[in-house]
C-alpha cells in the first residue's frame, strides 16, 4: 500500500535499525482516513470474512474500519489481561512479546467463536510473529475457518514468517519492511 | 439512544444488580453497525470537536467510529501500561479501577495533545468516574479546550458525574441506568 509506505518512510522514527516508531499515526494518535484505507483494502483483499479476530489495544482501530466496509461483520478482539471469566469458558494462548521481554496469555471467550467463522486476523504488527501464532492456536481450538490475516507494519527481517509457515495462512501485509539501513527503510515487493 | 437501550435492556447479563455484560456487543466482541451508529449520534452532539481522546481498550472502537463520522478527525487513545518514553514527555493521572480494585496510571505522550485542541472524550462505560476524570485532567494539563465527554453506557446509581461536578463537562450518554432491581434495568431520561 504506497500511501501507508511512504507515510512510514516520510514519518516514522527509527531507534537504532530496529525499532520503527509509528505513535503519530498507528499506535498511540490515529490517523483517521489512513485507518479507514487501511480497513478498505483488507476488505477487498479478504471478501469472504464473516468475523474479524484481532487483539487490544491497538489492533482494534483496524479492525472497525476493516469490518465496516465488509458489511458491518462482527469482532472479536482476544485479551491480554485476566478476566473475571473462569479458564474453562475461554480459549487461551501464551504470547511471548519480544518488544516488553513478557510472557502473556491473550483469551477469547469461547462462546465468540465457532466452527462456522470465516476468521480474518487483524493486527497492526508483525515481528517474530508470537501474537499472530497466538491467535493462529486460538481459531483452531475453536475450528474455526481462517480466511487468512491482514497486518499493517511486518519487520520483514525478523523472520516471524518462518514461525508461521506450517500454519499455512494467507499472510497480507500493507508495509513489509526488508532492511533498515542508516535508519533508511527498505520495502519488500515495491 | 432506544435502539442501544433496547439491547442492554434485552441481552446484557446482569450479575448481583450490579456488573452490566455486555461482553457480546461492546466490549469483547464488537458488533460493528452499532457501534458505526453510536460514532454517529456522538458525532451529531459534538460537531465541533477536532480531535478525540479515548482510553485502551475499549473506547478506542467507539472512538474510531466517532471520528470517522467527523470527517476523520486524529484520535489519541490514553495508555493503560508503562511506555518506553520517559515521564517527562508524557502527561499522566493516576485511576483506580473498581472493577479490578487496582490504581494505574494513564499517560499521553505531549507531543499529541496542544491548546489549540478541541478535545472531545469518548469512552465505553462511565461508572464512578475515576476513567473520565483522568482524561480530563490530562486535557487540563495540556491546556486543551474540552467540547465533551461521549458516554456509551452509564452506571448512574454509582453517582460518577458527582465526582466531575466541578470540571463543568458536557457529559451525553447513550444509555443511562437509573437502577437495577431483580436484575431488571431501568434507564434515566426515558
Amino acid at each position: 500500500m504506497k500511501l501507508l509506505q511512504d507515510k512510514i518512510r516520510n514519518e516514522a522514527t527509527i531507534i537504532d535499525n530496529r525499532i520503527i516508531k509509528v505513535d503519530h499515526f498507528i499506535n498511540h494518535m490515529l490517523d483517521t482516513k489512513l485507518i479507514m484505507d487501511i480497513g478498505k483494502e483488507f476488505s477487498t483483499v479478504f471478501p469472504n470474512a464473516t468475523k474479524i479476530l484481532t487483539i487490544e489495544a491497538s489492533g482494534i482501530a483496524f479492525a472497525v474500519a476493516t469490518a465496516f466496509h465488509l458489511g458491518n461483520i462482527p469482532i472479536v478482539f482476544a485479551r491480554k489481561s485476566k478476566s473475571l471469566i473462569s479458564g474453562k469458558e475461554l480459549y487461551h494462548a501464551n504470547v511471548f512479546s519480544f518488544t516488553k521481554e513478557v510472557h502473556s496469555e491473550i483469551t477469547v471467550s469461547k462462546e465468540f467463536l465457532s466452527k462456522e467463522d470465516k476468521i480474518l486476523i487483524i493486527d497492526d504488527f508483525l515481528a517474530k510473529g508470537n501474537a499472530l501464532e497466538g491467535m493462529i492456536k486460538i481459531c483452531n481450538q475453536a475450528n474455526c475457518d481462517i480466511v487468512g490475516a491482514g497486518i499493517v507494519i511486518e519487520k520483514g527481517f525478523e523472520n516471524g514468517r518462518k514461525l508461521l509457515d506450517k500454519y499455512h495462512i494467507n499472510i497480507h501485509t500493507l508495509a513489509n519492511i526488508k532492511s533498515i539501513k542508516n535508519n533508511q527503510i527498505e520495502f519488500i515487493n515495491e
